[in-house]
């Protein structure tokens, strides 16, 4: 059990921090990293910041077998993820000719000195080739750097996939009811103490002027996970409530 | 300048973490304290494990002039946020009695042990109370702890917002053109080395099967931003493109 890998992600970009922009690769990285047994423990979103970076990068990569990074891999002054990463590990910038080539098939003539840092990947680095763009990510030991740009990201993220050493594959299912959560509480509380390998969730929402609530089960374990749900099922029903049929997450 | 406040927002919830659900409060969190000028310099993502909640909080409440917390301070098993914090601070639980009764008026002969969990707060702490939930929120010492339901979380920030020492606001502009990043990231390094009180960020999109970019000007000195908008206008023209025009962010 202790072998179980994990991961963290770590969001760069002032944009998300400003709240410009909203951040979309932590849902899907989380949904797919879960499925593949290596579950996300932790995510930081940082500044363009070189400390930074290389602070959270330094700390992170020590405490989780993954990182994977998104943002600020681009052309632009701002586009400072490559170098501190390099620094992170005490590397310098390397050009890596098969994405030199890949560029100047792409861009001709407006290949420039902006598109090519691109190119420069850390001494050292795997690059991650991917058919969406031609500048590639890159991994470097056990950090993997994506773009910020969702399906730039999830490209790469799948170009990396293979390449990860997956744990036994988290399952969820849900159920839930129009139900306030303080009424299941407490019969929530003593399922949890039973099911001690299953991760419960209870999660509210409020639809069409009703109070519900959505609770998820996940774990490794399908048959613990499906008692659970049995169990939240019929309690649902002695407190006069019918459950809404649940669909399999994955 | 060394005085404008900053801010760290931890986000509370393993349903974040696995991809379930997507956090919004970062969004709105950022957004309200850079109007305020108080600027987000990072937010974590946390699972609900106790001493990660504890070890989040404690180094991060050093770093930062203020931090918000979404999540985990309801009915349930899982919502270990207030429990956490006590801990985090060295003190213990204390039931709010003004919460009590609220929570009384609220649920009548439906308040258990479970709703009632919701009006323990740490010793010290002070509420912040909502027109939206009787479940107060609190405050203790610079660590804002709120719901993650994001209306709740909306309604708790707006209640605390008026207590909050503001810097000078943040501003922006924006500016489009359907160009790519690579072709203007020399000029935009030189304007950023010129304008240094200005955050210039670069943001590639893809609308309609073409590329394009979008590029922000943000700081405090309205002057400068406008002079940076202008410069970028000057020189998308330069480069045979116009500008898609511009609207204030704020």
């Amino acid at each position: 059990m202790s072998e179980t890998p994990t991961a963290c992600i770590l969001i760069i970009g002032n944009e998300i921090l400003s709240g410009r922009t909203q951040d979309a690769n932590l849902l899907f990285l989380g949904t797919s990293l879960a499925r593949m047994g290596i579950p996300v423990k932790e995510a930081r979103t940082i500044p363009d910041v070189e400390e930074k970076i290389i602070a959270a990068v330094n700390e992170c990569r020590q405490k989780y077998t993954y990182i994977f990074t998104t943002g600020g891999i681009g052309p632009t002054h701002d586009d400072i993820t490559s170098a501190a990463i390099a620094k992170a590990f005490g590397v310098e910038l390397e050009r890596h000719e098969p994405s030199v080539k890949k560029m100047r098939e792409r861009y001709t003539e407006r290949l420039n000195a902006a598109r090519l840092k691109m190119a420069y990947l850390p001494a050292g680095a795997e690059p991650i080739m991917t058919r969406v763009t031609s500048a590639p990510g890159f991994v470097m030991e056990n950090v993997h750097v994506m773009a910020g740009v969702p399906s730039i990201a999830e490209a790469m993220f799948d170009a990396v996939a293979p390449t990860l050493k997956c744990g036994i594959p988290v399952q969820s299912r849900f159920i839930d009811a129009y139900l306030g959560e303080g009424e299941i509480a407490a019969e929530l509380a003593i399922i949890q103490e039973m099911y001690s390998n299953v991760d419960i969730g209870s999660y509210p929402f409020f639809r069409v002027g009703k109070v519900g609530l959505s609770i998820v089960a996940r774990g490794t374990d399908k048959d613990a996970i499906d008692a659970v749900i049995e169990r939240i099922a019929e309690i649902m029903r002695e407190l006069g409530v019918e459950p809404v049929p649940d669909t399999e997450l994955m």
